[in-house]
């Protein structure tokens, strides 16, 4: 079961002159399924940072494998599969279909990053990983 | 009333180092609207450029007007509120209104644009106008 | 004589499935050549927030007229041809040219907004008038 | 050395919240150094999909690591450094640098898309090894 599913309905300006959805619109989309998750968990991530004396919540490494093309006027369900939580990262785990047919598999790989002695580091995601896993309960 | 409706849910990457919309997605959002209403009336873009033999419905002239800034997690309302028809464009006008306020409005002046003779020129609308207004009774 | 010129280089994701420019991505490239003034007489946008005390130089309306359509490979000159300096508010003025073709006219019309008694307002633009045009003699 | 660089002036509307580029349009700009590629060696995307008789050259599988931050105003130096040839798929390995340090790294594994007996699928890339090979020699 998804922990979040999103809809996307996509449009002609989404597409490149092959009518396909140019690909970095599946990157803000699968951003936008994590940041949807910001806001039903913890408010968002302004409220998170603050909270967490953060100055954002950044990528690490991000992947993603194409299975299908899609085009103007379709509607692809992105879902948030799983997070794999680390020490000082955390890995989420994306899927999306169509039609019941699979788009794309996807991976973000994330930390919390602080200011420490004038450097950005990334911190512990225990913090993150309480709020996110006492809300879902 | 509104011939269209649009919702959008703001997002993180929507928005820039402000922390509001960088204003060319309002005209993401605002050309999604008019695609969206070729996609219930008149089977999408694709498909009226078959039927009537152009190369696409493009723009003409636009505009937009700046009522108050939207940020990461807050949800628009875009209507398209009427379409005036002149002999070789249309003109889309829209709004798009947050918790009953006024966010923009905006205007789109498009043509159906066909090859005659090596040149791109802007044919007649009528066929365009019969096929939206028709589905829309 | 321009004030700025600013080359775009047309790729392939910026065009939409006419195989022309998706138009947003216009207005994206019109705020890129202001936010280069920007860069080149203030030192950008964070600087000139923290010199004037700003939250932001945000948009109050903007305007497009289409000439032409451009394409993956093919270059565009953005020029900014003025400034039209009011009193809350300025209008810059562009227009892009390719092949000494005008591809399209445009203006946005920007304030710069401070927080005055837990309200945005647009504040006098004279600061930023000294600034521009001392660095520009 | 690169095979190809690729200058990105990082504008004010490419950054998020944070501050930082938002990371889809470093995949923007990577697909539009890939894109160059075509321009420079085969006379871009649409002239190469006639001569293969393809649909297009679309994307497998990507991956990008990221190594630092990027803000308004600063210039990144994408480059291509090398292309992998398999059989029906090519792997374009990039990496971006700012003053000399890495800002991040990754690949795009693209076929050749065409359509055979009413089903898109992956043809052979030598054809377009040849042609690329060829007019780097």
């Amino acid at each position: 079961m998804a922990l979040l599913e999103h809809v996307v309905d996509v449009s002609f300006g989404d597409c490149d002159p092959a009518g396909i959805v140019f690909y970095p619109n599946y990157f803000r989309w699968m951003d936008a399924t994590f940041h949807r998750l910001l806001q039903e968990r913890v408010g968002g991530h302004a409220r998170l940072c603050r909270d967490l004396e953060a100055v954002g919540i950044g990528l690490m490494d991000v992947g993603m494998n194409f299975r299908m093309p899609v085009r103007d006027g379709q509607r692809v369900l992105l879902r948030l599969m799983g997070i794999d939580w680390g020490s000082r990262s955390l890995t989420l785990r994306y899927d999306a279909e169509k039609d019941g047919q699979t788009v794309f598999t996807g991976y973000e790989k994330r930390g919390i990053f602080v200011m420490q002695g004038g450097c950005i580091t990334a911190a512990a995601v225990e913090p993150l990983k309480v709020m996110i896993v006492a809300k879902a309960s």
